[in-house]
């Protein structure tokens, strides 16, 4: 049972990646580029992106969020406020998004001026908020860009070294919840430690959606990773 | 590949719920009460459970515990200063614990007096600490009597209504952290009213292992329902 689910699995896993790298290129093609947040469910990823959204729209930049869960679309309606368009995905059940999905909520957009609902060019980023879960998210490519994973203050330094696959397959990190890293005892320097233990010199934010703080540090990235393309 | 897919899940299911049955006769005829702690990553379970089992053996209570992770056994180690003996599950990259890694680790015990190490008759509590993960070991009985689900403060009170099947097949629902409720800003009513939404009438203890709130309630819970086996 075990050796026709592994040899499944393989097989699922590769017809995704080839979607993926489809998507991937549709993604440049079109100009875009595509973000995939990963983090434990409560990790604060739909605050953190409405706070990204909303400075980017700020900013001028034209920006778009597929989300990811289980049931509800609890999260859509939240970042949707930012003004932002955003599709919720429901897996009902599944504990991932994987390339399928991805590509058939490309389409159906509202319209954004300036961008084409078909093939997204003129969009500047798409956020993808995976389904909260530190383990199978990891083995699933989207086509994105940029993979982030995100730790808060509450969860515990060393998630790192208990869910290595996420954090060895991630280009950037993201610390959330740092306006209440006192109260939990939140030990910096052990997180940053088992982070560059993972991955080591990935490039680390620590931020708080409720304050403000780090956001400067994240947009100056993505500013900086989107005129890199 | 879907259609596959749900047919081999269906059959592992099923060879699951097979071994979890063989394992809740067993536990039954040793008299062993067993718990099935599940959430996410960084909500405390380790914490919880490491005061749970100082403060059992403080009563004089025979405990044990059985401890999932993907790597490390940093788990084992901490629950292992309450004195109680514990062994640590690797599941390398699988999301979940399953009946059959439960059976193969029944085995093994370090000596405990008055406790059978093969049969595990003596014993008053078993708890297995479950991979932090709130959707896949829903669907995994491990011949537990009591499912635990447990949530902390920081998560988001939305959490029951988007991981409904956890939920659901709860017997008791555990808030940790509460000690930080306030600096995390939990909306401690719209919580209650969501596991309630979800699972109608389930006994909801609040609790903090750094303060030890919501402690006693627990214990005397526990106690209860080991009389009632």
């Amino acid at each position: 049972m075990t050796t026709r689910i592994v040899e499944l699995r393989r097989g699922i896993l590769k017809k995704n990646d080839e979607l993926a790298a489809g998507l991937r290129g549709r993604f440049t093609s079109a100009g875009v580029l595509v973000l995939n947040l990963v983090s434990s469910p409560g990790t604060g990823k739909t605050a953190f992106l409405e706070r990204t959204l909303t400075a980017l729209r700020a900013k001028g930049a034209k920006v778009a969020a597929l989300v990811g869960d289980l049931e509800t679309d609890n999260d859509a309606r939240r970042l949707a406020s930012s003004g932002a368009p955003v599709r919720q995905i429901n897996t009902h059940g599944i504990c991932h998004l994987d390339a399928e999905m991805i590509e058939k909520h490309l389409t159906g957009w509202p319209d954004v001026p300036g961008v084409n609902p078909a093939t997204l060019a003129g969009l500047d980023f798409l956020f993808i908020e995976n389904v909260g879960n530190l383990v199978c998210p990891s083995s699933y490519d989207l086509g994105e860009k940029i993979r982030v994973a995100l730790l808060s203050v509450t969860e515990g330094e060393d998630k790192p070294l208990k869910y290595p696959t996420l954090f060895n397959s991630a280009d950037a990190a993201v610390i959330t919840k740092i306006d209440i890293a006192e109260p939990c005892g939140f030990d910096r320097d052990l997180a940053l430690k088992n982070i560059n233990e993972i991955r080591p010199g990935i490039r680390i934010f620590e931020t708080s959606a409720k304050t403000g703080a780090g956001m400067d540090e994240w947009l100056q990235y993505l500013a900086d990773q989107r005129s890199a393309r």
